[in-house]
């Protein structure tokens, strides 16, 4: 529809998450209808993006600037290093205001049916960074999933020697969740895991 | 979170529709992990369908090409036209396969509240096209909303002169759609509407 050109943006903005080829086709047509004020802006701030942000080499983060502005931010807590699978997670915990220590990104949990093993983890440098003795506790927050778990259970295994308190992300009933439509796992969790009230 | 440029990139994609902030930031992330097969690729898509792509001066729909490749082509019918309110409703009837003559993208519909009148619509070309006395039928397909079904009236109207038929699509059930789940509207023009089984 409307040349090969039209069909291409189509596609690529297909493939993004959240968009479908429906919605896609949608967001092209907007974008085609404001070619000077949305199109060519979003062009140059993903060319600009791309070349701007990188990986920081410390924690994993991307960030325009290395180390990230979490990693360089004197008034982090560098006690408390908070290990997550990956950088949207870190977004979110940053949204929420939830941490105020620094990060590591392990760039995936491990997964036997994904092909996912120790070594396609960020271990290394993690462990790197735990061997000056500033940092006191790694918090594990990682996802509560099969592999999630497995991934805390082999983490904190590893960390045992490295002198550090080891913690893992309470599980249980989400704020603002009603009991009655919560899955089995979760209430069985938030049962187990109960605390005085 | 992690430099202006992300920032930047985040809130243009906020825009496009089908995405709000949250999901923004999950599709910036997508890109930003694959700068040289994902982003990259996305802006030049963008500046190339910028730079290619404009209104047809006959229809008024969207293509590389002017007039747009509809309006080129030897085998649509040229005595039937279908007025639409815009390129998506005209990409939806393509899509569908549903009708094998020209569009006309009228550009909106009358709205009183939204102070769009009969000079915001791009009425003066059809009528130029209808002048030469090869369109026999006008299909009126817009949509069954208040300002549709007003400016479906003023049309109708409008080219009651113009020595062509004026027809409009068809209200109803929607195909697949289960009667308990419509709404009043629907169902009391499905029913006034009723043909012979």
């Amino acid at each position: 529809m409307g040349g090969p050109e039209i069909d291409r943006l189509v596609g690529l903005l297909a493939k993004l998450p959240g968009l479908g080829p429906r919605s896609a086709r949608r967001a092209a047509l907007k974008l085609l209808q404001q070619p000077d004020t949305r199109m060519l802006p979003l062009a140059q701030a993903l060319v600009e993006a791309a070349k701007a942000v990188k990986h920081c080499h410390i924690c994993g983060n991307l960030d325009a600037q290395d180390p990230c502005t979490i990693c360089a931010d004197p008034n982090r807590d560098r006690s408390l290093i908070c290990v997550v699978e990956g950088v949207g997670d870190l977004w979110a915990i940053e949204r929420a205001g939830a941490h105020r220590g620094l990060y590591h990104v392990l760039g995936g949990v491990l997964s036997p049916l994904g092909g996912i093993g120790p070594e396609d983890l960020n271990l290394g440098p993690l462990l790197t960074r735990l061997a000056d003795g500033t940092v006191t506790e790694v918090i594990l927050a990682l996802g509560a999933t099969v592999d999630g778990a497995a991934t805390v259970h082999w983490l904190s295994e590893r960390l045992a020697g490295a002198g550090v308190a080891v913690s893992r992300v309470a599980h249980g009933v989400p704020m603002g969740g009603a009991l009655e439509v919560l899955d089995d796992g979760t209430l069985s969790t938030a049962l187990r895991a109960r605390r005085p009230a």
